[in-house]
């Protein structure tokens, strides 16, 4: 019943968003605060928006304009909300990046986000300051085509979920424990949750009873409902704090139809592999027996890990949402199957009618080294071995009101010093790195290729995989490759014709992924792996372009840092 | 050795007070952030300053300049720092009340409090935002008379300690549990702290080896160390989060010479009640056998409770400083020992060499009606029936800048309505409260009295002690009554000779309080209980008087709410 009142809130949403013309204004009041929940039935402290975790879905069509006020109601501590995927052009203080783009939030401010969805596709929406994303302040944002526009695959019914992992510690304790010595982290996520639901074993030794409840709603599976017969687009957005995910339905193919907002060619797949801060739609038909449910099943991928899988119902109508499938549930893919997940990500190409033209040469090739690192005993993540921090008065501000002493000037290098003789395949002989807050201008409307180059990390025979997401912007994917990236020869080799164009892409072990991007959106953009703690460690960097382009900036986003130069009452 | 190192210190610095003759500047850089540390054994997150907790003693003398510049270092959280029993004369910005005399202080920000002790006495800083003092941010403030003066007592050496309780959930989870439904407290301390440290039994069920450690040096008994035949005057200050506290030291009596910066006619006990928020001096003469230890004990009383005592070391020298004395530590009074209490804060007077002249009318007389209510179903505490909260534009700035829409217009009552007919013995028959975030305006240099009433709670035959602390002021303490307040007779047996001045006095069970104070302290000032749930929970109110006579506010106390319409970029 719960799932057919879906349905019709579901069909009524669709008739509404097919029957505008024009653009609308689509105004939310999210009211974010801490609540007790049991997502995967270990009751903790989330972040919730709107009593909800993940919170509301914004639904849009191409060319709204979204305005969200938050109200922060969280006690004592400020937040900031960034929309993943939204490129914010001509709005750049909407980007949500607490010392990028805007202040925080405080306590009983609320906080108005207005900017235009310009392209349909999948979006998500989550906290960005300190490591409060992990904490549950996270959602999706679903664009729609234009009325009359159609995408190149049909579909009955369309669908999200988030996958997450989660952690019972506190987002305080986790980033405490990794400013510390010695290095207290936490390890491998407690649960996966799929759409806010996993399923920790409440009989783990040593778990208070009045803490862990098997039997909680909340954590019952999340249920994906099918007709039999019907075609389901379901949009998969991760955003793990740590994790690399597989996804699959027991039995189903699910044919990859678009990637971070564009459509890829598509593809068939048996599991997908999804990195944090990536979106993908797939096409799944409810073509198996019909008498039975079926489980959907996540699971850690890339890191050997002690994490269960976490599982889903796909259920097939009129079956019970709640029968448990005859079945074991699959087990994914093998952990370590790094072939399979290059591979996935080399299938990733655009669909041949909606292909971006990439640019043929760029103007500026900036080649950035992942590494492991230690600053004064204490560990961090670098690239090229400057260990990225945030300022307190944000970049936007600061260069458009030149507040220049606020952040070190001295430009991040385009290519650590040695590059040629460094050997990405051990531990380097010297693991100690130096801090700064420093960003990398760029040329406004030039065109910029990165190299994403992955290392051996502070422990032998390591590297970890790193999804890089970058704001403001999409760029193409230009080719991965294993080892080290050789300049000279590795560009032959890059695709020119049909790369996909995202705003998120892993780089792979011990391995480098080339992007290139037209440095056209005026603006400040954060870059930044999007594994929670390795941004909070220094793993990103960030970019202005056409800074003086941007127009009047908001007081609204102001008021912390060097910013209270401007109080003048 | 340690402790005679502390000794040397310390007499250098009694030595540098006495040789100073004009007032001096003392500056202080504190940086407050999370850290995990095991006061009681148990490790949890702790708010340090400079990396302790208590933090810093501030050491000054009468006159001198206090400049404490505080950087917060919590990651995502604001914070603000109450300096209590300091009355701000002139410096109304600098009290640290967020939401009354500042917007909180930022992550990154460092804040400048800038003050005068103008009162020699003993004193003590703690967070007043949100949960926070709880989480560790306090410490003490002593400061000595100037050169050449002295009190009407003598001792051969000085020393401060704090007594505090002690939880293992966190502020957040304390303070999410208060504000749901169903109501989730956290009921008893799981320690008493004498010095920032205690003792958890770690082999309590259900508690992880991991995370307490019975050998932890954090936890190793706070040793006070005597000289045979010295005379010690001790400063104890309570800034417990819920716990009314009795002190003892094992087979000596003490003779309470000061309370909250006043020197009292001397008395002597066996135990110090002592409620949050209050400080007393005691003299104690090292006279007992000098070959063994003794215990001091704290412990917590005017409730029912499970919380074990308390236990520090009174070490005669050179007995060695962890020797266990021989005895049981002494178990206390009874926590149900009222009249033992309510004796103790009657025996509190002036010296009579020290007495301010208490007016002998005054001009206004409020009574503070304190109850347990609920609003939708939430529970709160109460003045009058109208549960405080806290706006989010601080009212000193919402004052000073005109922004009255901040907060409502109307008045809190100076009385209840139906006060003749409210019997304070039972559970209201309607315990539906309202809210308001409205404060009292006084006429400036008018005299004042304030009489708390005491109630029963929502919970039938149950009454609780309240600590109230007066910002901004000392109040004379005109006396307690048992039962209900009658307006006509009762203030005939107020003390109007030798009344004791204080900022922070208990209403006891069912009792009442008569305070008089004249506002001459332009600011706005908060007046609260001090149980620190209990004003989160709404049990407080606030003072305006003189507001059109304080000077131009710091920028420095803006950015928030509606201040930051004060962005001029």
């Amino acid at each position: 019943m719960k799932e057919l009142v879906l349905i019709c809130i579901f069909v009524v949403s669709i008739f509404s968003l097919n029957s505008t013309v024009e653009a609308r204004i689509r105004h939310y009041r999210w009211e974010v605060k801490y609540e007790f929940k049991s997502p995967d039935c270990y009751k903790k402290l989330v972040i919730t928006i709107n009593g909800r975790s993940p919170g509301p879905t914004i639904l849009a069509q191409q060319g709204d304009t979204i305005v969200v006020d938050i109200k922060n109601s969280l006690v004592t501590e400020n937040t900031a909300v960034h929309w993943h995927g939204i490129r914010q052009i001509g709005t750049p203080w909407s980007d949500g990046t607490e010392g990028v783009t805007q202040c925080p939030i405080l306590p009983g401010d609320t906080f108005r986000y207005k900017f235009v969805v310009d392209r349909a596709g999948t979006y998500l929406y989550h906290a960005h300051y300190g490591m409060q994303r992990e904490a549950g302040l996270y959602g999706s944002i679903r664009v729609a085509l234009p009325a009359g526009e159609a995408e190149p695959f049909s579909y009955d019914y369309d669908r999200s979920i988030i996958l997450n992992d989660w952690y019972h510690k506190s987002t305080y304790e986790q980033a405490t424990g990794l400013s510390s010595i010695p290095f207290d982290w936490v390890k491998d996520p407690q649960s996966l949750l799929i759409q806010g639901r996993g399923r920790y074993n409440c009989s783990t030794p040593g778990i208070a009873a009045n803490l862990c409840n098997g039997t909680n709603p909340e954590c019952s599976p999340y249920v994906f409902t099918v007709v039999p017969g019907k075609t389901y687009r379901l949009r998969i957005g991760s955003l793990t704090a740590l994790a690399a995910l597989s996804f699959e339905i027991e039995g189903h193919n699910m044919t990859v139809v678009e990637a971070d907002g564009h459509y890829v060619e598509p593809f068939v797949v048996n599991n997908l592999f999804i990195y944090s801060g990536e979106t993908y739609s797939v096409l799944i038909i409810a073509n198996q027996d019909p008498s039975r449910n079926y489980w959907a099943v996540t699971n850690m991928v890339s890191r050997n890990n002690t994490t269960p899988n976490g599982l889903a119902i796909f259920n097939y109508y009129p079956n019970h949402p709640t029968k448990s499938p005859p079945t074991i549930p699959p087990s994914g893919p093998y952990w370590n199957d790094v072939d399979a997940r290059v591979n996935q990500s080399l299938a990733i190409k655009s669909h041949p009618g909606y292909i971006h033209p990439v640019p043929q040469t760029s103007d500026r090739v900036i080649i950035l080294l992942n590494t492991q690192n230690k600053i004064n005993g204490y560990f961090k993540w670098s690239i090229n071995n400057v260990s990225f921090t945030l300022p307190h008065t944000p970049y936007l501000i600061a260069l458009k009101q030149n507040l220049l002493h606020t952040f070190e000037q001295t430009a991040p290098p385009d290519i650590i010093n040695g590059y040629e003789s460094y050997d990405i395949n051990v531990v380097p002989p010297n693991v100690n790195a130096t801090t700064s807050n420093s960003l990398y201008r760029l040329k406004f409307n030039t065109t910029v290729d990165i190299i994403l180059q992955n290392a051996n990390t502070m422990t032998a025979n390591n590297s970890e995989t790193h999804p890089w997401h970058l704001h403001g912007h999409d760029f193409w994917v230009l080719g991965y490759g294993k080892g080290k990236f050789n300049r000279s020869e590795d560009p032959k080799s890059y695709n020119l014709v049909n790369p996909i164009m995202k705003n998120t892409v892993p780089v792979h072990l011990y391995g480098w992924t080339a992007l290139r991007f037209v440095a056209n959106n005026p603006g400040v953009w954060a870059f930044h792996c999007h594994i929670e703690s390795h941004f909070y460690m220094g793993m990103g960097a960030v970019f202005e372009e056409g800074v003086e382009k941007v127009a009047k900036l908001p007081s609204s986003i102001m008021g912390c840092g060097d910013t209270k130069r401007f109080l003048k009452p």
